[in-house]
């Protein structure tokens, strides 16, 4: 019998809490088409509470106008077919190229009513930060928070919260809007992110949190 | 009862064979005290085996001038401190200032008998690309594939392996050669590995690919 | 009267020659009509005989099936009015949103014959290489030396040769197939490029090289 | 005859304000004996007044605890002898290794007075944001406003400035303090980043800003 991760790691000294800063943002992880049906070579079946506690963040930052990021993994037409050891692990497998842009898998499942103004960052890997413009967008509107929902836990979802770690934001996952095609990989890896890169946080806390906030998406000075 | 998750998210698709390419550079992860004694705060115990495969990987790739990079997580004595988020996630919390460039804690382990021409990548956060210059190094030396060894496999390892998928090199994993402070977070992560980002290769398949290069550190024209 | 600013930077140890690598891709920068028609709120009248010289360079690549990357600045509708310092330089400033996705301005010329292969970057900044996907495509397909085209001397051409620079790769200009709006600026800037970052290389020297390749586009071994 | 390029370039809508942000930090570029030295193989004769406009700055900032960083080129004793082509252009000439860390040659000018809680960022390029720490160190101190000061306007000052523009921060170059080995080089690059990346403002200016800052280095709320 082992000592659960967690406990070994805190142990250890990982695990402490950053807390909300004072300007969130949300980023809303690959909710289209291509990861949530089923029928989709790379869907999940499990993925429908992901969705609809999304939409529940999604509402408390709207009333407050919080920027709102939604990615997607899509490619143009020239470039999907990805040349090199990168299409190997995963992409080349995928036969019906689900992730060319402009296609109905790459579309934001329509629950989460994507307002005109929020922005689609279209990432080529799982990271949302890597080889895309969210960085800019994120300094630009003064953030130093960024709340991450959607999935994979495993893969895009911890990729960016590490990622935001990394930049010395104060990361958060909104622990019941996020998940993965497969529950062990989900809990694994929504402890390894909390121990080093977010807080794992439960979504009530982050509403309470968004609402307290002004009206243009500030904390107010205590 | 789950389905394993190997065996799931192959069904997916997920976990495609890369292969080495013509080129390889080998990445020794954090091999330094502060990892690997029992005594440092953030150390393991049980890192012994990893150093002694490393090692084996380290003859096979010097037999073929094949070029070596350790990594460790340093800080200038100024920025050690880490203002922001960052550092409340770990940093913060380790009293003793492991990370401070030039201190015993974070020299490489003498039994990998680092070379003067061997450079050392002081790197900031877990992959060893993230705000270091190891890629320019690897362009320059025409390198396409990166072989991993090191600790820890839920930290380091798997960040590095992440950013070498992400740049498209052929990334692999030597298997024996990484270690984790705790063994399920070892196996998870090293599963998470081997389906999204890099090959987990046997060491001793590293070292027979190694010994057939050219005298240069070149795989031969078929 | 003062030294010329070459001489005086040779004499310090600028200006060393990088020669051509083994494995070349071309990079055609932003030679779309937000940046080549006159009428263009950002159009330079003076790019025909860039857009011609390109043209040259792309049959001799094409021969040799060397990669080519066109790159464009283009904008997700929902991104392209900037928020943030980064809008008030330029972007702002430009009231017909010349850099949105999919429409006619952003279109590269049809006189450079894009082949269905031939991938288009889209970038937000000055440089081909930031927050942009390039260059994994470019590690994916072996390539150490970027030869670039296109315009504006001053800006993309400038940023993208001293990041192909920074990465450690052969940075080659092909010295006619750039321009800029004006050309006191493309002069000063050349000279700043071919002191720092890049061969300045005439069209004829890099058709040479590029009709040496083999039928792969890889240089021959000697 | 040509238009002046500035003129040329407002007509074209380039060269908008930023103006300053609500949270400045200063950066120092590269203000050590290597540069500054004429005997140094890279050094120029003529940056005194840059380095006492400098001063200036940083007495303004320091009496407010605006953040300071000082950047510097310098490499590991393993790495400074850089493979690949980026060596061939500059650094391979410069023979007597310039670039060391922990050498003379490399420490900040004793006239700046640095603090030892002001951090020195090592970078391997021109940008300061280039393969190292600093970015992070940014966004965890909440900073929207990046003033430079240093040298060279043709190099790492206008590569700093850019990476700054691009990252969407208020980029301000203090205009007498910062130089180049060369007016013409000067002149010609203080005029592309004042068109396209920061704002060249007057020291005084940059100095009124900062002196009317709250105590922890903020812009008092309207």
């Amino acid at each position: 019998m082992y000592q659960p991760v967690r406990e070994f790691y805190e142990s250890k000294g990982f695990g402490g809490r950053k807390g909300f800063g004072s300007r969130p943002a949300i980023l809303v992880i690959d909710l289209a088409r291509a990861w949530i049906d089923e029928g989709s070579p790379l869907g999940s079946r499990n993925l429908e509470p992901v969705v609809e506690n999304t939409a529940v963040v999604l509402d408390a930052a709207r009333a407050k106008n919080v920027p709102i990021f939604f990615t997607v993994m899509a490619f143009d037409k020239a470039g999907v077919e990805t040349v090199g050891p990168v299409g190997k692990k995963v992409y080349n497998r995928v036969k019906d190229r689900s992730f060319t842009r402009g296609t109905p898998m790459v579309e934001i499942d329509p629950r989460l009513n994507r307002r005109p103004d929020e922005v689609i960052i279209e990432k080529p890997r799982g990271s949302a930060f890597w080889e895309s413009p969210l960085l800019s967008y994120l300094i630009g509107r003064d953030v130093d928070t960024v709340i991450v929902t959607g999935c994979s836990t495993s893969g895009c979802v911890r990729s960016t919260s590490e990622s935001a770690h990394n930049l010395n934001f104060h990361a958060i996952v909104a622990a019941e809007a996020v998940g993965d095609r497969h529950p062990l990989a989900h809990e694994a890896n929504l402890t390894d992110i909390d121990l080093r890169f977010a807080d794992v946080t439960p979504v009530a806390d982050v509403v309470k949190y968004l609402s307290g906030l002004s009206a243009d998406g500030f904390a107010k000075a205590g």
